[in-house]
């Protein structure tokens, strides 16, 4: 088979970027950082998005739709807000081109010129807080669970096709309710709905919990992270759901009457994930011949491929695919017969795996005669020659079984590349020889959390939600620790 | 029953907006012409979409995504669409703001100034087809079949929910192909396709037809339209396909080597629907006690409402109610019970009435002595009891027959108010007494459109697509006519 991507091993970024491009998922445009999304790309978020919409319909949330831009002054409003954001970004200044008037194309009209300019959203708190100040009222109002499908724009210097891009698809949601126990438990239920769609669905391992103060979204008290861990032993954050106290309200003045008839500011979460998953989802799972899918998110989840000689040997195998088909599809597994006279079944074969079919069928004339079908497994890479009688089910259980291996082998590669460290001396050895996540003891100050990220490049992606109580001394200051926290490179 | 609305009568388009808004399907926004569409709004964009999206894959169709920003260059690329497009539209000029000196907030930062502008795209030709460019070599690459669901913008003056916003939902197809034919056959195809769910899924009877050369999109060599015809007796269009010949792949130098091994420049189409769409579905059928949904697109089909005394009453409803929501679920069918205490049966039927929910079933005690459900239609407002023994199945066909109901009296309403005219002044004198749709011979040039606009605001709609060879003579200038085409003041 002929090799079409350079390997992991070899140049590990240029393997990601190979393989986005070759497997058909996104390129880049001529609009700086930012991405085409081509079909088979666009078709795997379809299957995130699907999914996701349904979980957060199970949990009681509603979509809406907000503005794309945002006035100006909106992110002065909340002050640690725009710290973190407003800077970035683009900015809409003006309503109209005209007519150059020396010929050359069109210009734009100075004249129309805006009064206040408008930001692209990097996200929506401001607009919508503004907008939830008309909604709410009473705590009969409350609460408002609203989720939103949107793209956004972050003027990003350095980007890469899906992981960091100028602009990127996302959800987010955006809730308000009465009480401070209710937002709480509310970003704490969307973390785990993101931690059961990476490891159920993406069939990808992560690790829940808090961030450090200075890794916090700007304007929340408390962010939540599901990390996970990429085969070059850097850390990907997958999700965010922020705890944002009364902060947003008191920014845009949105209280309540308390059923106890006192006025209230109302409290909130936002939480979010984006195309960055597809990122995610390529760098855990996939392998020099490309993509490795989990079956419940890939877009197409079986190919048959006939080998055959002459247009006879073809409709005999296209009739015993056609029933094969009908099987499969009854069970919800879809499938595609490629019968394209223009490819042979070589180039067909490496192509599925490069796009990461999890089943291949492959029938010949002699598999006709023999009643049997060559199927071959993306996972592992392995063949075998099995009945056709009662291939459906077989394939059906095999999606299955695919699906828990790429979960087994990325959790079983996870604990392998999860360290305990107690020196920092160390630490930045094992960084550097082996990556991967370190669990150390840390002082909790901001200060050390900088000298180490200064120092390695390292950071602390979160502090465990599950992380037992252990009393230890930081790596670093040996000033006393009550639990270890997790640290990594990360993309 | 409190009356919520402006009536139909006194004064349509405050009906409109006071049911848009009481409804809660959407409000204006503090960015200007931009809207903010609310969660039953958006559940509604929802059931179009998918339908839509369904019928869009059926079809061949895939989705992918383009970037939002397209650089001003572009629009100069195509030298009718320039003039079409690129004048009223968001321009980024900057990327990034910084804090005021002054400490008033953040302020645009001078020194981060694009070299070349972006513009908000107000539609997606120019970066698709910069794009297309790159897919295709040969005829091998042909056709592609991409369709986008994105968010664009036009900064128009005046702006009224759903019906022109500056920000709006839509999607976009823009296909690729070898030959004129295919891609004017695909042009036909896809007007089909949204006649058919105008009709069958919208209940809205539609005129499917060519625009006049005056009418077509900017760079279009034609536009087949869908014509709509509201209560108040103006036309709205709801669909546009257009054929664009090769003028984007010469604006864009996009060729192809043909089978024969020549050099050709791509045909291609682009089609479609917006949010827009919404507006005209409350506009077909809603009446002065609030939307009027085609249980096909409603988000709620059924609601059940308990009439009860004490908690008693309402746990032996609440167990009669469960048995046909089960059997509703079975047969597709969403259905809610409303058991809130907080308000009265008389008030949460307004409030379904006002947001159309198709069947209302009402269940008192004496119904659960008598066996017996009260089942109320939204498209009639006609109520009867019947024996609760079957009543899933009767709720079943009963949609059925509101989905037919709704389409008949639109078309009812639709022929009624189609007049066939030949002179004039009758026309003029119609146009304004009755309104409506009027079939008239024109001579087919643009001055005598432009004239009859001038003169009465009514415009040409479309040349119908089966409007039958019929000779005769111009209304305004008595010159020979082959056929009759559709006049109407529209929205």
């Amino acid at each position: 088979m002929a090799k079409f991507l350079t390997s992991k091993e070899e140049n590990y970024a240029q393997w990601y970027n190979d393989l986005v491009i070759k497997a058909g998922l996104a390129e880049n445009s001529v609009v700086r950082g930012c991405m085409v999304i081509k079909p088979y790309g666009y078709a795997l978020w379809e299957k995130i998005q699907q999914q996701l919409d349904v979980m957060f319909k199970e949990t009681g949330h509603s979509n809406a739709y907000f503005p794309l831009l945002i006035p100006k002054s909106f992110f002065s409003k909340e002050a640690s807000h725009v710290e973190g954001f407003a800077k970035e970004c683009a900015v809409v200044t003006h309503y109209r081109l005209k007519n150059d008037p020396g010929g050359n194309g069109v210009t734009v009209d100075p004249a129309a010129r805006l009064e206040e300019e408008y930001v692209i959203r990097p996200t929506s708190e401001t607009i919508i807080w503004n907008t939830y100040r008309d909604w709410i009222q009473s705590y009969r109002d409350l609460p408002i669970l609203c989720n939103q499908w949107a793209n956004v724009m972050r003027w990003e210097m350095r980007t890469r096709l899906f992981l960091r891009t100028a602009e990127f698809l996302w959800q987010e949601g955006h809730t308000a309710h009465a009480t401070r126990e209710e937002a709480v438990e509310e970003a704490n239920k969307m973390i785990k709905v993101y931690a059961e769609f990476a490891e159920k669905w993406m069939a990808m391992p992560v690790i829940v919990g808090h961030k450090s103060e200075s890794e916090r979204f700007a304007g929340a008290l408390d962010t939540l992270a599901i990390e996970a861990l990429m085969q070059d032993g850097k850390a990907l954050q997958a999700g965010t759901s922020h705890f944002l106290g009364q902060n947003f309200a008191r920014a845009f003045d949105v209280t309540f009457a308390s059923m106890e008839g006192t006025r209230e500011y109302v409290w909130s979460t936002s939480w979010g994930v984006s195309t960055r998953l597809i990122g995610a989802l390529i760098m855990a799972h996939s392998d020099d011949n490309g993509l490795v899918l989990p079956p419940r998110l890939a877009p197409l989840q079986v190919v048959i491929v006939p080998i055959y000689k002459g247009n006879d040997g073809l409709e005999r195998i296209r009739s015993r695919a056609g029933e094969i088909m009908k099987e499969l599809r009854a069970a919800g597994i879809s499938v595609q017969f490629d019968d394209r006279d223009t490819r042979k079944p070589g180039w067909k074969f490496a192509d599925y795996e490069l796009k990461g079919v999890p089943v291949r069928l492959a029938i010949g004339e002699r598999d006709l005669e023999n009643g049997t079908v060559e199927v071959f497994r993306r996972d592992t890479l392995a063949k075998e020659t099995l009945p056709a009688e009662g291939i459906a089910r077989h394939v059906a259980g095999l999606l299955d079984e695919i699906q828990e291996n790429i979960y087994r082998k990325a959790a079983r590669f996870r604990d392998a590349m999860t360290t305990r460290v107690d020196s920092y001396e160390e630490f930045k050895r094992l960084l550097d020889e082996k990556g991967g996540f370190f669990l150390c003891h840390w002082d909790g100050t901001a200060e050390t959390e900088a000298l180490v990220k200064e120092e390695t490049k390292a950071t602390i992606r979160c502090i465990p939600w599950d992380a037992p109580v252990e009393d230890g001394a930081c790596m670093v200051t040996g000033r006393p620790s009550r639990r270890r926290v997790l640290f990594a490179r990360a993309y």
